[in-house]
């Protein structure tokens, strides 16, 4: 039976939550990435991160979080470039507490979000804590939330692997080979590599100026190249980060036998 | 080239965007829809009318609002349901009003909300109400938002087809012969006649009770029995609504050439 | 004893509620009723309604919500309206649940709002939910609250009594047959039926677009003529609405001995 | 013509604001006035003194606010106790903002808020501070709005002439002399003074504790007794605070001609 | 050891927490004091009130809130001069909230607000209100809030000893003699008496009008001279202000023994 | 003069605004700092970077944001810990959007803030993005606002100085060498080194969990040790953060002479 919660029926659904499958929540956002990279890079990559990792831990994979938060220039090239479509802080912080609170009404005490778009984090911490202190007032303790940065789980030895000339940081990963490696494995078609912009990865300031300047954002929006991503890379990405989030999971959330 | 935004790299949107393609944003949500149908029914009906309204239109489907408000018992069976998985009407509205915002940003002056959900319609239109005031306030006078839910694009002469024994109204086609004629249309796979719980229209108060009595909801989470659905209804449906809806938006966005 | 709380002193406002009397909130909004009927019609109306309601099954009427949800073109003729004055969403919202709260402290468990301008619903019903959710954190489980439209309990019969030459819909009856009849029954030195404008009734589109196209509203902000109202007519519907109001209120909180 | 803007048909109303005609919203509360007095004093009095005021100046009384801030102990007794109803400083501020905008976008320029409920104060100050900072971001920089509450426009004279034996200030004259007095001249069928409770001022600490503790309020809810009021009084303190309401408004306003 | 929380490591908070202290916000504000004294005149004192109290009762000082609410013209010149930094009524009210619940969390049940910025109180007052309703929601009733501004525990005694020539009332003290005074005890360098106008006390009306007429405010920005200020009435005002707040706190908290 | 703009006066505020003095606020929190050092470290250091920054610029301090975010596990310790006491993120958006709007309302349109608690930074930025999206809509565009973390600034020679035996990322540095050789030579009062628990850096997983396990924080509440802090290198860490950071604002706000 499927891992994502959008193809199940409510009844099958409830099975599963009641079996107690923990519930993890993919958040991306619709974010410019490139020439040669559609609007949903982020959606894409963090609902099939957690659909591999669900997969190995019986877990279920609910519809993603879409629109994301505003991009920030030293991560994803700026929010004021036309076809990245973001939400404020609150709504975003919303969404998240939304979620944490309706799959605990379900039933679910083991969730995880798997972040695929950098900006993200800090408010969707924001929305679980306030979820469970709702939770804590009406009583419920027994809900715990992890959340899970899909990049962080790409070990040293990958990247050794990936980047054999250097690894620049993950803030500058923007469109570079991380991405376009997954993409080129998961969704090849959604991928022109003719297009890709190969040029050396953006200088950006240590610290943000608002409003940006533009100029600052190197022309593609790609913070760094992908010309040096393969599939290959791509496969190594995939089975690195989400056997390792599945063992992090399985081993927080106490899971004693695992899913397929 | 595709219509859907989220397929599209951000040049290629850019593009769109400047020759002054209308952008329609599917409304979905995930709710129960019996033990035939998936959770996201509305997620993927909204944004199937709304590529197949683009198409004739020339216009971009963004990517959908995944998750909506409450569902309600009288038109969605209620949210007390496990698997409904909402937002809170602020959160909906702030989504809302940042997307207008968002594509008003990139350009857009002619913009569509194809609703899917019966129970967002008043809160997408607050959002906009509260973008469009505050584009104002900005100085902004060019931009227009429609506001369209799909089934009251279904006119009577359909219904007559659809409905030979006589139409229950839309509020009880929960789970029904539209939408399940609709998914055996578009989506055959993710349906299931035999699942299908034929049982006559749910009666319900006219009015609404909170906490609901969930004894009100048949057991399947559907209002009416979507039995007589058929995949050619579903075409039927889809054809007469987009058209429909096309033909509106064009009139509306004063659009000289039809897309395609 | 009078049923308006407002007329009361809080002893005796006290006792009732310590006797189980349910109360009853009325929702009207300030919004334009043509030339020949004031700007508080729904404000008249809703209060009128909850007092003959209240008084069939003893319950208390609470002051009514005087400033409501914004106009909207299909509904009331459109908020761009001078002379039409309404809250955002977010603060209909808050004053239905705050005065969930405060009855719920009182010790009233039954509670209903009876709704006399459609747009307000969608928030009313908001309100109210997101109130019992915070009773329920807090450990109250025995708050109930109703939700009526006065127009829903207008049944068939009476319908078709009324308009005989056929019903073109409750959303067409802003400022038309019902309302002005129910005036002329209840108040008949606000109507003044020499200013009545005898048009066809409105025709609009069955989408929204915003900012309105003003020039789809009737010149008298009336989407329907109130020229063949009548105080008998009005008698009947108010008659008939809370007769059934009560009926379902006392089945809804099990009365089980009716008011004076 | 009357002067009450809710009996007023929308084209007249319209004639009067393009006029240039104040508007004047009366703010009150729902809240406890002791065993011989209503729940709705505040909406009372502040409506009247509004009325009494606009007919000086030929301004337009908007609706009431009828629910108001939370009643505090030392100014109103508290809001522990049943039958007082009200809101959340939050929707009193958006109450003020809405209304201030709203009959700003109607063309009014002139607005007064005559305050009847000392809690009120600083949320409907802080309401229209919010509102005239969005009208000027949005360009709009003719709307001027007075805050007034009607006891402050009670002068020294006559304050000497109602309390010969002494003045304790206002803060404990709720449901005392002043109140009473007012309504004994305007709403006589509304007090029972045989229901006085003639007891000493209310000694209440020079602080605030929540929650309160309740024995600080008197047993009736009244601050200070209203036995020594009288309709003359009334009278006397109508005459005298609407006619100086009047003249700050008049200057502050530069109006040239009174109205009636 | 210091009374002072921001000079305490967490372990010895901890301690004193655990031991009953008492914990005292002070709540300032970022505002205008003329040309003789620094913005920050109301932290300064607020804090030092705070100190003062807290030694006498064995209570902890918190930090203080820096930035307040806006600036009325009526008590501190109006928010429209420049270095006046203010805070809207929201974030006043957030602010408050958030700070007892977590000295709440801290175990703390006995908190006290000692106010030094008039414009804050009412807001101070929501946010302790909504504190107490969602501890009451989570199952905690023993955190008890106590909110004093200073200058109203000052009695008439010394009021006839400060001003011997006459008191014109708190309002008006803004940047006058009790100000003044007590920084002249407590912060001589911070005061340049040089540069006090000595001038009448403003006259202003008795209603607010926004925006506000900015000549209506003295050049200064004082609403009184503080010409008659002395360090000496700062240390008479500085005793007997604590003295009478750490007996009100001492009281209302059933302090058995004091501090030092 | 002093560049700290609490202790300046209103009039010698304007003429800096007037003469184009950027204005730096500094942003910290109070959170624990192990048994060596008090509650507000961040406060203390984030505002004398700012203090020695703006020396060698000409900027203004303004006073600091006293109270952050919520302290999170992985950088803090976690918001668990008795003492840390912090706001949520609404508010900590809300002061950052208010403090940019105060300031460009005074006519500072070179704005910095000097962050010193890791975690408010995406709220920080959240703020100043609203903030400036409304000076937008208002129609001013000549306010530019930098942020940054003052830990960014210390460069990888400075790093390699002070950690000889290696440096584990600033993650860790909470309570460790950066913090207190800081403290040790700016603040050596509030340092006691006989308290530092030299243990080993903290070990944290690469994910957040909520709630927090608490048995992860080490039982200091620091993540890494400060023993091998000193005022000579807390010299070092000062003067080259702030050289870089003057440089830097210099540099983005084309200042032309610097300050003292």
């Amino acid at each position: 039976m499927t891992e994502y919660m959008d193809e199940l029926d409510a009844f099958s659904y409830r099975e599963k939550i009641a079996a107690g499958a923990p519930v993890l929540i993919p958040a991306g956002s619709i974010e410019q990435h490139g020439r040669h990279m559609p609007l949903n890079v982020d959606v894409l990559l963090s609902r099939a991160m957690a659909g591999r990792t669900a997969k190995q831990i019986g877990a279920i994979v609910a519809p993603p979080i879409v629109y994301g938060y505003k991009s920030q220039q030293r991560s994803g090239g700026g929010n004021h470039l036309t076809g990245t479509t973001s939400l404020d802080a609150e709504t975003v912080i919303a969404i998240a507490k939304a979620l944490v609170l309706e799959f605990a009404r379900h039933g679910a005490g083991k969730i995880g979000i798997i972040n695929g778009h950098f900006e993200n984090y800090q408010f969707l911490y924001e929305g679980v804590d306030l979820a469970l202190r709702e939770l804590r007032h009406g009583g419920t303790e027994d809900v715990t939330v992890m959340l899970l940065s899909y990049w962080d789980f790409v070990d040293d030895r990958t990247i050794d692997e990936l980047y054999p000339d250097g690894f620049t940081g993950w803030d500058l990963e923007h469109g570079g080979v991380l991405e376009t490696s997954l993409m080129l494995h998961l969704f090849p078609e959604r991928v022109d590599m003719t297009q890709v912009d190969d040029v050396p990865p953006a200088e950006l300031p240590n610290y943000d100026v608002l409003p940006v300047r533009p100029e600052l954002t190197p022309a593609s929006g790609c913070l760094s190249s992908g010309a040096n991503a393969s599939a290959e890379k791509g496969k190594l990405l995939l089975d690195r980060a989400t056997s390792a989030m599945a063992g992090a999971i399985a081993a927080e959330f106490d899971l004693t036998d695992s899913g397929t």
